[in-house]
Formats: C-alpha cells, sequence, structure tokens
C-alpha cells in the first residue's frame, strides 16, 4: 500500500516563489505529504499560509525551532523538513532540524557563508538524519542523459565546458517594496556576499560538474555590479581550468535583456559535444565528430534508461521545471525511506558545500583582479 | 481552510498512460484527493492499482456500477470521478457517475459514436453534477493567450486556419501485446470508428475551435489505413470551410515518422497571425502585418491574465504538459464547488460532442470521396 | 582557357526584381556575359536600363522580335536569352528565340495558359536550341539530398507529401503604382488565369515532384480571393492523390502574416522522414523510424556528391537563393554547352508544362467545388 | 554606361577556398573584372589556375613582384589586387602593389606579425592607392542593422558583450597532405604566431568593435593547444573589459565538435539586447527591456537603410556568406573609384592592425597566465 511521507515546511508563505515550487513538486509525484509548517516568521502570516495550503492550524508553527521540536516529539511527527527560507535563513534551520534527527530538502545555495556550509555539513555527518540539496536542473531527463553520454566517454576526454545562467530581471533597479524575491536577494545580510554568482552561478557550477565528472581547479573570475545602489554582484562570469586539463567558461548574469531563465551547458570532447539549454529541456543536441548532429528528446530514441527512469509522459508530450523539480523530490523520497543509494544522482550535502566554495573563490579572485583562484574541495 | 474535493477514478489502472496523467494533473494544484477507483475491468488488477495509488482496499471496486452506487451512497462520498477508460466506455460510465450525481471528469473523445455522445448530453442536462472534458491542450497558459489575441479582434477577421497534430508512433504495425495503447486504439470496437481522426484529430479541432472562435462550416476529408491490417484510419486530412468565409486545414496522423507529437496550430486574419506548437509551448509567435515578428512566452512581457492566471512558474522555468492538464482540473475543482462560470474555458459536453459530429463528418466526408460535408453543430 | 557564353536577357529592366536576380544567378559561377538585351518594352527605359547593367547600346534592342533576329544573324551572336517578363510574354519571347536557333533560359510559370505552354512544348522539340525553366528551388544543394534520400529509398515507400509556399506581401490590397510585381501578378492578362496557384503553387508542385519522384494523381483544390477587388486567387489549397497511393496536401498563400518566402516541404514514407526550408535552406532533417532525428547541413557530414557538387563554399558559411538559383544557370551553361545530359536535375520543359497542366487542373477543380481532377501528364 | 574595374589577384590558385570565393564575391554585384594575376608561387599551377579562370595567358604571372611592376606600367593595367595568399605573405605583396599604386583588397588577419602589420600601415598611408581589409561578416546586412541598433543608443549604455567563433573542423588532427586549409594555418611561419586566435579570432574581436562601438581596454586570455603535436593554438578564449566599464567574452574554437562556422555575438545593454549568428545571418533577435523579444529579418519590416542598402533580394530569399562578401567588394569598388567616403563601413588598415595588436596582446596575455593586458590601439 503506497505510503506517503508526512513533511514540513519552513518558509514559503503567502507571496513567496520557491515554496509553492517546492509543494508542487512535492505533490506531482506522490511521495509526500505537507503537514507542518513555520512558513513564515511573521506568525500572522504563518498562519494565513498554512491554512491556504491545507495545513492543520495545530502544526502551523510561529518559528522553526518549535516546529522542529514539536514535531520530533510527536509520533506522527514529519519525517522531512522542506527550507525554503532566504539563504541565510539555512544554516540554523537546517542544523535544527537535522539535530532533531528530521531529514532535510534545502533549496540552493547551501548556506549564506562558506562557514556555515562547513558546519552544517559537520552536523549532517553527526544526524542520522538525511540531507537533500534542491539543485533541481540536475533533475532534467535530458541532463542525466548528458550526463551518461559525457561521463560513458562517449564523446572522448572532455576539453570544453562552456556554461551560462542567464536572466534579465534584474537589469534595472527593482523596487524591493514591489518584488519579494528581488528584495531579499539583493540584500548581502540574508542572501550572502554573492548575488548572482550564489543566486544562479552556484546552478551553473553544480551543472558543469553533475554532467562533466570532472573537477574544476581553479577559476579566473569577474564579478560586477552593473546597476546602481546595487551590494551584491549581478553579473559574474570567469575562466576555468579543469583537473583533467580541460578550460571552461561560466557565465552568470541577471542583466542580460531578453534573457528569462536561459540555464545552457555546451561539453566538448575530444570525439563529440553535448548541447542543452533549460529553456527547452526536454531536447538534447549531440554531435559526434564526423557524423551529422542528432537530437535526443526526452522519451525518444537513442536515450536511455538514466534519462527514463525520470520520465513521466510519453515523448513529444513536454516535461517542464516542476517535473525536473519532482524528480529531486522523489529521489528524496527514496533516501529518506531507504538511505541514500551510491547511485542516487540527487545533490548531496557535499555538492552543496563544494558550490559555497565555489562563490567564496569566485569573490576572492575577482577582489584580486580575476587572478587564478582554486576551488578547494 | 483548504480542502481538498474527494474524487474516484474509472480505469487508469497498471500499465495505463492516460490514469497515471490524471492522477498527477489532479494533484499539481492540490485541488483534488483520490479516494475510491475501479481502476481495471480485471479484478485482480483493480487491486493492485488501487493499493499502488493509495486507494484504500475498501473504496477499490470491481466494477463501475459498484463503485458509482456505493460511492454515491456514502456521506463522504466522491464529488468526482475521472473518466480514463478505452473510448466505447466512456458512455456508459459517465452516464452511471451522472445518474448517480457525481460530476465526470471525462477524456476524450466525448464517446465510441456520435448516438452515444448525443445521449449522454442529453443525460448531463438532466443530472445536477457537472460535466468536464479533458481537452487538456486548451489548458496551456499560451493557448488561452492565442484564444484572447484572436478573439479580441486583433489579427483581424480570421482568414485561414492551419493545424495540424501529427505523430509516428504507429508508422509501423505494433505489436499489441506490446502496447496497450495501440491495441485498443486500433479496435474500432473499444475506440470507435475513427482511429487517428478520433484520437488526435479531435483534439486539433477543438483546438481550432477554442482559439479561432469561428465555426467550422463544412469539411472535404481523406482518410487512410496506410499500414495493413489496421482497421482504422492511421492518416485523415481534410480541407475546412468555415462560417466566415474563413478557410482551413486540419491534419491528423500517426505515421509520420520524426514527429513525436506534433499538434501546430496557425491562425491567419487580415491584420496578423499567430503560430503555436505544442511541443514548445511556453512560445507564441505573433506576426502583425507590417511589423517584424515578436515572440510571447509563459509568464513574459506582452501576455495577458488569461494567460498568467493559468501560470504557475515564471517566465523561463517551462511548464509543460502536465501543468496545461493540471489547468484543466483546477477549473474543473471550481467547476463542482461553485457551478460553471459563463467565463469558465475548460471545454464542455457540447465540445464533446461536437468532436463527435466532426468525426461523424470526416468519416462521411472521406467515404463520399471527400465530398463537402457539413458539421451539424 | 575558361570561356563564358554569351547571352542576352528580355524584361528585366529598371525596377523588376527578377531580372537582377537572373543577371546575378548567371555571374556567380562565371558561366556567362551578358552581352544583349530588350530589357524593356518600353525603348527608352530598355536603353537606360542596357547602359546600367553594361550592355553595349549597339546590342541594346526595343524589341525581342528585333533582338532575336539581329542576334542570330550576328557570328558573334547570343547563344543564350533569359526570359524574365510578365507570364503571358514568355511564350512568344521564348517562341522567337526558340526559331531563332538560340536557347532560353525561362522564367516560371512555363506561360500565362496551357495552350501557350503545350504550342510552346511542341516549338521546343523542334528548336536544336535549348529550353530551361528556372524553378531554382531545385537548385539548392539540401533539395538535391532530399531528393536522393527520398528516391532511394532511404525512408521507404512515400506515404505523405506536405508541402506550402506561403507569403504574406499581397495580405492588404496593394497599389500597383507602388509596386511592380504586385502589379502584373494580379493581372489575369499579364500572369494567366491563376494569382498565387501559378507565382508560388507551381514552385510547390515542382518541388513535390522534383524531391518525391512520385507524380500527383489528382487534386481537390479550393482556391480563395480573401482581398476585395482581387481578380485572381490569393491563396490556394488542395488534397493531392498519387499514383502509388499516397496522399498530399498543398498550400500557395501571399495572405499569411509573418510569412515571408516560407517554402517548406515534408516528406513521409514507411520508414523515414524529411523536412526542408526554403528560409533555412542550409538545413535538411531527417527522420528515420526508430532513430534520433538528424540534421543534415550543407557541405557537412552524411551529405552525398549530389550535394556537394551544387555547394560552393564550406559548411557553417551559409548558401541563399542567389546561389540555388546560379546552380541552374551553371547548368544551363552544361546544357548550353554539351546537350542535356540525362543525369542533369535542372528543370525542364516538360516541368513547366506539367506545371500548367496543375494550374489549369487547380482552377478546374476549385470551380467544381475542389472536384478531385485528374493532372494529365 | 557601367564600368567593371579591372583587378588582379595574388593567391588563390587551384586548391584555394578563398581566393574563389573573393572571385565570386566580386562577380555578385559586377564591379569588378578579373584580368590579370599569379595564382599560385608554383609557375606551372599559376598558369593552369589562370586559364581556368578566364585569364589571359599574358597576364598570368609567376611572381607577384613581376605582376606588380608589370600592371602599373601598363595602360589597362589593374586597378586593384585581391592578396588571399597565406597570412605571411599579405605583408611584402600589399607592400609591392601599395607602392605601385595599385589598390589592394586584403584577407585577414591583416599580416603574420604586429611589426609588419605597424610597417604596412606606415606604407598604405604614403601610397595613393587604396586598401580595404576583408572582414566580410561586417558586409551582413543583419550586422549592419545590429551595428546601427547598438550605436544609434536603443539598447542603452552597453554592459556586456558575448561573441564567439567556434568550428570543429581541427578537432583532430589533420593530415597536411589533404588539407591545404588546415596545412599553412597550423604552421607558426606562414600563418603567425596565432591558431584559432588569428584565423577566426580576429574575426569575432573585429566584429565585437564594429557591432558595439566600444573600444576593448584589456583582455584575460587563455590559448590552449588541445590537439596534441599542434604549434599554434586551436583554442582561445578570454575576458574582456571595455574603456566605458562593460564587460566581455571572447572565444574561438576549431576543436567544438558539431560548430561548423559558429559565429555569434550578443550585445546587451541598460534597455535591451541583440543577438546574431553567422549560420542563420537574415535573422537578428531584438529584445527591449519590458516588451517581448522581435525578430527582424533582412529586408523584412523594421529593419532600416543601413540594412537595405546592401540587400540584394527581398526578405525571405536567404542571402549567404557570399552575399556579404559581396558587400565588402562592391564598397571596395566605390572607395577605388571615389575614395573613402566617411561613412563607408567596409573594414580599414587601421582595423586590421587593431587585430594584429588583438593577437599579440592574447598571445602576451595568456603567457602570463592570463594577466590582464591592454590593447593598445
Amino acid at each position: 500500500m503506497h505510503k506517503r511521507i508526512k513533511y514540513g515546511m519552513v518558509g514559503g508563505g503567502q507571496g513567496a516563489f520557491i515554496g509553492a515550487v517546492h509543494r508542487m513538486a512535492a505533490r506531482i509525484d506522490d511521495q509526500f505529504e505537507l503537514v507542518a509548517g513555520a512558513l513564515s516568521s511573521n506568525a500572522e502570516r504563518a498562519a494565513a499560509s498554512a491554512a491556504e495550503v491545507g495545513i492543520d492550524p495545530s502544526r502551523s508553527y510561529a518559528s522553526f525551532e518549535d516546529m522542529a521540536k514539536a514535531e520530533a516529539a510527536r509520533q506522527d511527527g514529519i519525517k522531512a523538513v522542506s527550507v525554503v527560507t532566504p539563504n541565510y535563513m539555512h544554516f540554523p534551520v537546517a542544523k535544527a532540524f537535522l539535530q532533531a534527527g528530521i531529514s532535510v530538502i534545502c533549496d540552493k545555495p547551501l548556506t549564506a557563508t562558506l562557514n556555515d556550509a562547513l558546519a552544517l555539513g559537520e552536523i549532517a555527518k553527526l544526524s542520522k538524519a538525511e540531507f537533500i540539496l534542491t539543485h533541481n536542473y540536475s533533475g532534467y531527463p535530458m541532463v542525466r542523459q548528458a550526463r551518461e553520454i559525457v561521463q560513458s566517454g562517449q564523446i572522448g576526454k572532455v576539453r570544453r565546458v562552456q556554461v551560462e545562467y542567464v536572466q534579465d530581471w534584474l537589469s534595472a533597479a527593482v523596487d524591493a517594496a514591489e518584488n519579494k524575491q528581488a528584495d531579499w536577494r539583493a540584500d548581502p545580510k540574508r542572501s550572502g556576499l554573492g548575488g548572482a554568482i550564489a543566486d544562479i552561478g552556484t546552478h551553473a557550477f553544480q551543472l558543469t560538474n553533475f554532467i562533466s565528472g570532472v573537477a574544476v581547479r581553479e577559476i579566473a573570475a569577474d564579478l560586477t555590479r552593473f546597476v546602481d545602489g546595487r551590494l551584491v554582484d549581478d553579473d559574474a562570469h570567469m575562466l576555468l581550468r579543469f583537473e583533467n586539463g580541460a578550460k571552461g567558461y561560466l557565465w552568470a548574469s541577471q542583466v542580460a535583456p531578453g534573457n528569462e531563465n536561459n540555464l545552457r551547458i555546451r561539453i566538448y570532447g575530444e570525439k563529440g559535444g553535448i548541447d542543452w539549454s533549460q529553456e527547452n529541456p526536454n531536447q538534447l543536441w549531440v554531435s559526434m565528430l564526423g557524423e551529422p548532429k542528432h537530437l535526443l528528446t526526452r522519451g525518444g530514441h537513442g536515450t536511455s534508461e538514466v534519462a527514463a527512469n525520470v520520465t513521466r509522459v510519453p515523448a513529444g508530450h513536454p516535461e517542464g521545471y516542476l517535473e525536473g523539480f519532482a524528480t529531486i523530490y522523489n529521489e528524496a523520497a527514496d533516501i529518506i525511506r531507504n538511505g541514500r543509494n551510491p547511485d542516487c544522482l540527487s545533490p548531496t550535502i557535499d555538492e552543496g558545500i563544494l558550490g559555497m566554495r565555489f562563490i567564496d573563490a569566485a569573490i576572492r579572485s575577482s577582489n584580486a583582479d580575476a587572478k587564478w583562484t582554486p576551488i578547494d574541495a
């Protein structure tokens, strides 16, 4: 008999974008049931938000500390919590639940500072509970397919990785009162030192590692604040050097008009190349040297189990952002129930820590005039 | 406080594609809770399927008649049922539930025969329960946007409608044992007289009406069975003439290699044109005479409330097939709770009947060597 | 030593579009040298036009009859003439030069009426001179590649051909004074009875034959004049039935906003399909059943000699409309020098006659309410 | 009366690619007539090549020095010479003709070394003859359109320039015997110190300047030789900093499988952005902040005179690489006849010198571990 995992949520109250995304993602594959929440640090909004999403008032908490404590004490308490707060709260919230033995599904970047990340890593090691980081783009079937193509050696030794994650929604100064997302992201106290580099650059970096399987050794980064008055970078780019001698480029920008959520990665090896774009995620271009390029499609011919396993509907029936996100939740359910299988592809806390090292290295490199700076892993 | 509508399902057991789609669609916006089912006509499979999807064994029924009767009698009985059986069962199942006062969310085409459809229309009129037909493609935000653009007169009087729905999965003879979908669709006893014309042609026809707002007056159709031994058409095309003098073309084929689920509609008026493709559903091309063409995107600049209302995630975060489907479920929830609002865009039983008239006219036209044949509405 | 063929031109004076195209096409591969002309029926404009294009005044003629006579009498007279007049003049001009023993390179459609076409066919048979019809789209390398793929049997027996040639420049009434092209094309006395069907429909029809290699047996056509006051069709579409049982659709329209010169052909067989679009002519999609689709590019991997032979620059360096046109001129040069090689792919007068039969059948079918009408070849 | 400019060619004999391109480009607009040549340094091949292209044997020269001398002495001598030799010969050949008073149309990069370039600049200043550098990509109509959009301020102050020029033909070691192009390009003695950076990087750099109108101040470059045994870089990328505070990225690679001749430039300003790709050169994406993006097409609505002036055929009839190249020749003809108009957009020798400074700076930066290195203009 099918049993859903009872879970709670911290953050994600009214007006928040990413909380609703997590809840939809959790529902799609029907592995989770939302039963508790501390949806806002504002008690009134927390209660109203809880009612809206069907959480019983008795399990709507005014603080995450209360929630962790109370839920850990209940026999029918939640087994997992989704952390969808601004970045600076990831650390205390995740810590509280991990220490209460409740598994954590946490949005990225892992924390606001590298120190927090390292500390959280230690806490996670000591906890019996699990930790899953929602680098959701790694849940797309064609990203998984790309990973298999590259890591199986089909395109040969990797020579180049070109990754970009480009948006335009911060091209002009945004009125914080009008845009909750823009508000906290632009405030280093709540988001951490990085702006675009943290918000979207970490996704690009994670995808680079996830697909290429080759570690970035050092970076030469140049970060910019194009919009007057902004306190964090709104544009970041860098040259990459990989352990195996490959070269690469990573660009994260939120000031490029005409780009909505343009995350694209191209990897070129000695024998072939791949090209994937998030805005049309059901396609993957594969080019083998000396052959015409071909187009793999989710669910289509020439794709393999690694993609089929995370595919819900047939080829030509597009899956999107929520389905990719749902795959992370689906795998989180398996991790929570059975422990993490070594083959599981969902992002770990170690990838979260590496992401924080990446932000840290990028800021240091940029402050040193794009000096080559190692990413210590 | 958020309350989900308790619903049941008939059909959609193990191995069925469309049942799982309905369940995911029903979950995404969290308006429904699946509590009962007659998931298979095979009792054992029905029970196993029910367990898999979390239906309590006490509400897993061996027959839809039992289910309608029992659920109507329960105080906490289902308020709605999803009908996802092969076509020929739509009529008796929908009839049973409508007559039991339980609202019906039914897959397309409405029935296997026009007579069944007309009878069901009468039954629906007499029932206090509601009827929603899942022509899911009308749930896509950019389809709604296209509808508004056309029906607001922005592109002027409609002159041409080009619609095609093209697949390739039936290009060769399919081993029925291997493919449950192909099996019943190719059997006139279970699917009705139409093949491609019924299975996908009705979607194309519905979309034509939905977006253009102009009625098709008559058609000249040529249906073909390209694969030896097939009992129904696997390819259908026709010239269209509209009430307002517009001309059009509709092509539905399941034997066109390289097409996965290629539903595309273009509408041209005196002053402009639109172009939408299901495989990249977040985009809508708009061309105004004398101007460069522009690209509207779901959630993007230049779109209006009619699309925003059925959009879940920001521009650049693609929504897909399931989200479009979920919109129909979301609207079904509102219809079931509050009665059908005249502005509601979700498909009605009348559109289902019109679809059956379309199939009937197409077959008659084709049998008469593509003679112009009116679609009596 | 390289020797250019001396040629002349009838029509193509100042303000004419297609004359300049023919001259550029003739120059690209350097097989022709323009030395004579009757560029306009207006003597003054003829002289001025001749001066502009570098024709010696002594060989600028006020009438094509004079030109044919005088050039045939010169020892260094032209060996070929390009006929780029309005359609109704193709017949008398081509006749005069063929009878003078001068080869004719004639724009399409062949003539203004089927009778003229048949008469010209007889004249051409009796002449020692050659006749080449500039259905230029058959000169594109990827069209040739598509032809080879289809006719070699790679995609199996042809089942469907979908061809469309769609423009928007006649969507509104055009002021004849302002647009010389629109002027004569809209006048049945100068263009013939067909409008869009003749001007662009014949290209679509020729391409259908050229690539598929299967003859169209009968058509059911519906022609429309959407713009008030227009004397010929501005939109034409039809169902096709082929000799081998294949079905097809042809649509030619000049009133579809957002379409500049959108000629596209898709052919589906039992084992695969191809898809080519004129506006991006360097690409050809090939889909083999059960495989991911692949993209052939002009000059790229997987293309064959038939395309390489008519390719000038490497892959990725786009060729365009003029280069495709130049291929027809290049082959015309070979035909004029050496007689027509049976393997030569450049269009013949027979294809021109077939095109006129097509126009004739389409008009008759449309006048008979889209009655199935054979194309007698 | 139309008079062609008599010109000659140095280099471009049998088997050479770029010579044939120059000749076709020179013919398209009919402003030039090829009458002399030193097509190969091999006398026999020079003669055979000359015969093939219709040069009179009396004007086929065994050496460029003889040619410059003899042609300068003839009353009907050439007015211009096209220099299409390997890079290291550009300097002596251009020098000889400039000093003989014959205008030079020279392929890029300007020379093999910066010193040669500077010397040639001095020589050109002293000569009454003209110098035109064939950075042909600046001849594309939509590149000109992009330039106007950016430099008119339509997209606001430029913030970012992303340019890439990516190919795959050198992904593996190439047998020099088989590929004449690969042969000399891989030999620093004949091509200069740069590989990809010189061969294609200079095009990307020129396009950056040409469209953006903002000077690059300094670069941090990383050049790589991916293929064993290669003597020059086959991949080069760099961060850019512009005078106005803008940032940018330039990537030139010849080892990226699946890329034929993928030159793409994107420029983002405070108010909008543009995106152009050479492989589909008839299109230009324009995105204005807060509006849906629109697609400009060559010859289409919303384009201006600057593009129309260099357009030959109507919208939807694609122009390609040769037509863009022909525009440079067409403007060269005007320069040679009338002197260089200050509004003329064809590349100057100063742009050639700047390109050599760019190569020089890139190599120095890369040798200093991607140190920021100014481009002294």
